[in-house]
């Protein structure tokens, strides 16, 4: 590591039953990840998927933000029974849950007052002092409390407010990486691979990922570095020693 | 619950850098949860995504695998040098990380004794005293060791092997579920099926999932409970007092 360069990290709380009982497939995770990866410089350390249980809830996100610099959590935030993350999260600060005053103006407005039931108002519900992250698709906004994030379930709806909690964030210093896939097996290249692992150890994590395409067995070898440089040096080396000598066909 | 409701859970711990990256989008989960609810009646309580790295696995591990009754783990196993998962698990057990006799002989007749090189044999490796997870696609075996399960992380190959694992399991009580998938929006019934819930406590989990389908917004309403009579009542009660009263499409 350069020694200027900046640490940000952040873990990622996945709060649904339907999660855990494989019925719903996650597609948050990755899309929050390589957004704070790419966008804001700062990696993803951890990833918990917990049930609609309140305790639960509170004792990860107490664990948690105290470990990372930020927490995201998805799910939970709508207007059922089963919506129990704001709730959790005022009890994580010690805090009220209540009306958000600006909250509530939007959803009024959004539903208009006679549609405006229990269930729609229970949606401004957060923990006092709770910032907003806007919602372009259907008004109900996630909110931020100290360095927790608390974003919706529904991927749709998470991928369009995401960016509102950019201004939040400190960012980290940029992490690059390239990539080289090949069609060989894993086994063929593990030890050339480790050996160019040891000698750039200081610089490059490099990362060794199977994959099939049209029937056909690959790798994709992937390198990371805050340092350009040294990712073009040792993609060179991969090029010149591994994938030249042994003769394998890159894709 | 009934009193004599077995219950069996599990945790799930994927390791990979690729995924907490945002790189590959994990299908494993909500696979391995399925099959364990499904097939088993074990129920999936928690997931942790971490990095490759030693230390981390070892702790991640050991709480859990004191938590759950079984810890299954995706990735790790295969040849190059960021598969640490056999060698961790060997440390969390405090035994001897040494060729397995058996794997040994598959891998090398496999891949034939003048191809069967470092890497090839590393994935023989395991913690001492394991059992294998015999894999029929890559021949490359899973391990098991007292309640732990090592699983590769490559969705093709970790499907065609999981059935292998049976033998080793408890089972639980069989789950039940139905849904019932309406246009609306949750807002529109949340207040109904809470009191619903508040009813049905001590014997069925309602949750409530919106989708998007063609362009229209819906919800499922999933209904659980390992008593089949009491979820075919419930349904009921949602059919003639939420759906029909509140005149809501069926999908």
């Amino acid at each position: 590591m350069k020694k200027n360069f900046k640490k940000v990290n952040a873990g990622i709380i996945v709060i649904g039953n339907e999660i855990l009982s494989g019925r719903t497939q996650d597609l948050n995770v990755s899309f929050i990840s390589k957004w704070l990866n790419e966008k804001n410089g700062i990696s993803v350390n951890e990833v918990r998927v917990i049930p609609d249980v309140e305790k639960i809830i509170v004792k990860t996100t107490n664990e948690l933000r105290k470990k990372y610099n930020y927490i995201f959590t998805t799910g939970g935030i709508g207007p059922t029974h089963d919506d129990i993350t704001a709730k959790s999260i005022s009890k994580v600060f010690k805090v009220k849950y209540e009306y958000h005053p600006e909250a509530f103006a939007i959803l009024k407005k959004y539903y208009g007052k006679n549609n405006f039931n229990d269930g729609r108002k229970k949606m401004s519900k957060m923990p006092r002092g709770s910032d907003l992250i806007y919602n372009p698709s259907s008004a109900a906004p996630g909110f931020k409390i100290q360095n927790v994030f608390c974003l919706p379930g529904v991927p749709l709806i998470l991928r369009s407010m995401i960016h509102n909690c950019a201004k939040y964030l400190k960012k980290g210093s940029k992490v690059y990486s390239d990539s080289i896939n090949l069609i060989t097996v894993e086994s063929n290249i593990s030890r050339d691979l480790g050996k160019l692992q040891k000698k750039y150890k200081k610089y490059i994590d490099i990362g060794s990922y199977p994959f099939f395409r049209l029937g056909r067995v690959g790798v994709s070898i992937v390198l990371r570095s805050q340092n350009k440089h040294k990712i073009s040096l040792c993609k060179t080396e991969i090029l010149k020693n591994i994938v030249e000598k042994k003769k394998i066909k890159k894709v």
